[in-house]
């Protein structure tokens, strides 16, 4: 029996981009294929809530990111899949949690720290429109880890101080009430491309620059045309490490190809062209999928009955574990 | 129909002590059997876990209040009396309203501001000790009140505060979403004694100066004769304003008794037979419940019984508001 079990939530605040599929969805879709593991996904509503409050948006984007999952080929039977607000268990845990946590911990989380800072440059209160839900997610963050004894959490390098706030809050409560609790291992794969998006920058929803992973074909090759270059003309040599186009291409290529086309870029290929190969080797990727995504959003309710499904398959791990955990506090039946 | 909704929570860290009863226990018994409004009481054991970090004591304490309520006549049929921990939509609306509520205004609560003060005080960083349950208790104290749509809180002075932030989280919820939330008002009954401790200061657990409310009869008498009292003798005539015995009388007895002791300390009765006829004003008015509570302690599933008869009807109201709260604000089943 495999001790390794992979947590990664996702928050349910925009559509997925290419950005999103090659730097989470798909290593994560790899990895619960690789059959070495447990793995447990979820759609972090309850954590959209704190950037969003919009709530069309926020039910729009979780359907979007479960037919997303689904589309990509994500195997329900050997992977957990469940919406973050479908398992109570979760915030009641997060209660517990936050009498276990020290509030000079959440001083210290980048999110917070960033809003201060950015309310002190602009001469406001240090906590101006700062939310109780900002300043507590890495303690809602620790209990979606702890709840399935998650051991490995796949994060960006900005995300792996709250999974060592997990590890802290959890170590408090094994030492003091009983070790009911695996201490969680961030994982940062360095491997993993950090996709630049229209303008070169990361891409991000925030900075309105992404290319959404299921436009339809012609939307996609528009924004493939869109993505930012240099003034080279065709003949002139380009760079391909100074090149969107290029560290796009090498994400979904071969090494074959991506060798092949940074020959192409020394040998000075039209830019039209360069985006024209590109358009084509994305899109012969995610072409398939994005049928079975269309199709999946004419029918919520099949995408519900898998929501449902997942739902009880993570309830059966997180209920048993909250039982225990309320009998070591003390709350709970006599 | 009415639209008065009482609610109280009782925070199970203690056994109930005359104070308890005097200050919240009769008075909230009483105006359950009134007619005029409904009822919510509730075991607080999630905030519990704030203060006391040891299950047993806050297992027994929840066995000891349920008990003490029940056995005092407390109508379950009439009013809503549940665990907190039984109703897992507290945690959950919590989690939502920490989206909508402003830290700035978790740091003016005066809890948290005192342990602030105490620790500069030592020389220590501001937040040494507080963890996220004492910093964010109040957010789960509206969703307490809010969960159930209560008008009234009674409250002590120093909870005002905690109620008026419900009513402030409530209202940005309402404003920004849909208006699902009663604005809760605090009730602050100026009749209702605050009790005298055995030594004089406010009767308080934590000032360990206490008199169970079911202490055995001889236990109980033993207490009363702890009193602190000054030294003058037999017929010196004694202020009965400045008497923590003639102060305890005052809340047991009818307004006709009271003018009689009041007269016989004037008289210079001696304290003996003070505390000797207090004994009998308390013990007759607390023995009929006193074998209540200890039958009932007998028989913990009896109580556990009722608590989920309770956490059943709680969840009559919780569920469906908690479902509308999850529409409005987008998360939830699609």
């Amino acid at each position: 029996m495999t001790n390794k079990r992979i947590l990664t939530g996702i928050t349910t605040t925009g559509t997925p981009h290419l950005g999103n599929y090659v730097g989470a969805i798909r290593p994560a879709i790899e990895a619960s294929r690789k059959g070495d593991a447990e793995t447990f996904f979820f759609l972090a509503d309850m954590h959209a809530l704190i950037k969003c409050q919009e709530p069309e948006k926020v039910r729009q984007s979780s359907k979007e990111i479960a037919a997303t999952w689904l589309a990509l080929g994500l195997d329900t039977n050997t992977s957990t899949f469940y919406r973050q607000s479908d398992v109570p268990e979760i915030t009641e845990l997060c209660w517990v949690l936050n009498c276990m946590a020290a509030k000079g911990l959440m001083n210290r989380a980048h999110a917070y720290k960033a809003a201060v800072a950015q309310n002190l440059e602009n001469g406001e209160d240090p906590d101006f429109a700062v939310t109780m839900g900002l300043y507590s997610y890495p303690v809602l963050m620790a209990a979606d880890i702890l709840m399935f004894n998650a051991s490995h959490v796949p994060v960006g390098k900005d995300q792996i101080q709250h999974v060592e706030m997990a590890r802290d809050i959890a170590g408090r409560f094994n030492h003091h009430f009983d070790s009911l609790f695996t201490l969680p291992e961030a994982v940062v794969e360095d491997s993993v491309a950090v996709l630049q998006g229209l303008d070169g920058r990361k891409m991000s929803k925030s900075y309105n620059n992404t290319i959404p992973l299921f436009l339809p074909e012609k939307q996609l090759k528009k924004h493939i045309n869109k993505i930012k270059t240099n003034l080279l003309e065709p003949g002139e040599p380009k760079d391909p490490d100074d090149s969107t186009v290029f560290q796009i291409w090498k994400a979904f290529a071969t090494p074959e190809q991506t060798e092949a086309m940074r020959k192409e870029f020394e040998n000075g290929i039209a830019w039209g062209e360069a985006k024209k190969q590109l358009f084509e080797l994305v899109n012969g990727e995610v072409s398939e999928a994005r049928e079975k995504y269309n199709a999946l959003l004419e029918d919520v309710p099949a995408i519900e009955k898998v929501m449902k499904l997942g739902a009880e398959k993570a309830r059966d791990y997180s209920a048993p574990l909250l039982a225990k955990v309320r009998k070591a506090v003390g709350i709970g039946g006599f």
